[in-house]
């Protein structure tokens, strides 16, 4: 084996996120990426030239071969099993984003990290958007936080839609509406019904014989969804969301306004337009795998945050460099 | 003397951003503000009531009485020596600005704080603004990214045109060009010129008897201030100057466009509106007052900057409560 400094990376699940993931450690110039874990047969994989791809069931024979594990799975099913079982032999990062289950995750998750770092729920939203909250209420604790998501597709509003007799596919984008943003940044802090701050547009592929009268009903009028929300649906065909919709973008804000003395205000905002949602949070996950490799090598084990980690540890520089050139 | 878990927080100077200090930590639930320290008379210093005045030649025999000084002077003259100064004897926490003299004036006052706590730098820009840089960076490897000052009252142009044969009075203020923060927006990597980014506008009170295109074209071809950049003179009177341009206003943008796998690009965009630069600055620093506090509790001695300091330290909240309620 050829000694060398780079971070080994490995990837668990070879999806949209792990996908990205590979892209993203192409970008670090300190990292390599040594291996890809997958449910399927590794035969099928289409890896980057030179990677193995191994099954699921031989992680752990890898130990010695892999510094962080990047978890690419889905929060509902994948990332509870996944997350405390790799955590108690590797060093792992995820972006676990299902934000009401955290605290019991985190502590799923620090529960077996007894010699292991593992950063969780480090993608845009849970992860930056939330580094976002934390540092405008700290610096302005006189106001108040307002997050919109979007323009972006929702994969689990697309689902759902998908579900409804008679449509062959469909795409889902939240949309923050626009005045809801520019009543913010004037500084006011108003406050929102749900249906004031997201807009859904939907775009719908029909069965030839259904009756689309009745499925923009059952789209709008869908709880928890779409009832609370306006909602507008298209029609389109197959060919049309193909080439018009298969991309993943996403984005959103988090703005937060505020008063020092009063009438002086202050208003902080912070945005991301992303062309595509899993590469973009892939290279988060990037980020802080070099996080993650830093504090297990100072011994700081157990289950991290955003929250809990120097900004100085996601810096491909040192901290001199950054002091100097970004401070 | 009352005991209770308030972090006890001293001011040094009671300029714009020292006054901006006292109005933070009254916004701060677990802070009080036990002294202010002047090297002015301090029976010269209009206090919040209940707040002591205390000559800056007194502040060595309070260390028993404050947890963390607030260090409110300039970066110019001040700073570099009350930053040493104090460092040796209280925790500390200051926004020291000269960008290119942060890593000597860190290790004069690292070569102090042997057993205290030093945050420097820690306002907007450097601060918050360099936190973004380190973030935008460290997820998108592969981009450029930008930094806008403004529109914002800049206190050393603004003294560069009083300087000026003729000129009573004067308020500068930096403009970000919008088509050069739309090109960044839209996901370009522009090139730009000092001219391209930020516009100079000028309100300048003159002598009854002053030449006014000879002060116009003073301003306009003075190098480094104003020969680079496209900049507009505007002539009032002196009620008008304090009526409509003696607030400090300021603000601007950290904007960082990168690309994961082409074409998929990505702007990350942090922003700030304030309507008082001092008073934002200052709820900054008493922020950076909790951090330090901690850090010191914990032992973890020496000079820091926002890159070294976890962002949990500055929450008010627990960390339960910000991963709970924030992540």
């Amino acid at each position: 084996m050829v000694i060398n400094n780079m971070l080994r990376v490995g990837i668990v699940g070879y999806g949209n996120v792990g996908k990205g993931a590979a892209l993203a450690v192409t970008h670090a110039p300190d990292m390599e990426l040594s291996a890809i874990f997958t449910r399927r047969d590794p035969g099928s994989i289409v890896a980057p030239a030179g990677v193995p791809v191994f099954s699921f069931d031989d992680a752990l024979s890898k130990t010695s071969d892999i510094d962080v594990m990047l978890l690419c799975g889905g929060s509902a099913t994948d990332l509870p099993e996944q997350g405390p079982y790799f955590a108690k032999h590797f060093n792992i990062v995820d972006s676990f984003d299902t934000h009401a289950k955290i605290p019991e995750y985190l502590a799923s998750v620090d529960a077996v990290a007894k010699n292991k770092t593992a950063v969780i729920a480090s993608g845009w939203d849970p992860g930056l958007f939330s580094l976002m909250r934390v540092f405008s209420e700290a610096v302005l604790p006189n106001g108040s936080t307002y997050t919109f998501w979007g323009k972006g597709v929702s994969q689990g509003h697309s689902d759902a839609i998908r579900r409804i007799d008679g449509v062959r596919n469909a795409v889902q984008y939240t949309i923050p509406v626009d005045a809801a943003v520019e009543a913010v940044r004037s500084g006011q802090s108003p406050v929102f019904e749900t249906r004031d701050k997201h807009l859904r547009e939907c775009f719908v592929v029909a069965d030839e014989s259904a009756d689309r009268a009745l499925i923009e009903k059952a789209i709008k009028e869908m709880p928890n969804y779409f009832s609370d929300y306006d909602t507008t649906v298209t029609f389109i065909d197959e060919n049309e969301l193909l080439k018009s919709h298969s991309k993943m973008p996403h984005g959103g804000l988090v703005m937060r306004s505020g008063v020092t003395d009063s009438p002086n205000s202050h208003v902080i905002e912070f945005s991301l337009a992303l062309e595509s949602n899993p590469e973009f949070t892939a290279s988060i996950l990037v980020a802080y795998a070099r996080a993650a490799y830093r504090l297990a090598k100072e011994g700081k084990f157990g289950a991290k945050t955003v929250f809990d980690i120097p900004p100085v540890y996601l810096a491909e520089k040192s901290r001199d460099e950054i002091i100097r050139e970004l401070l």
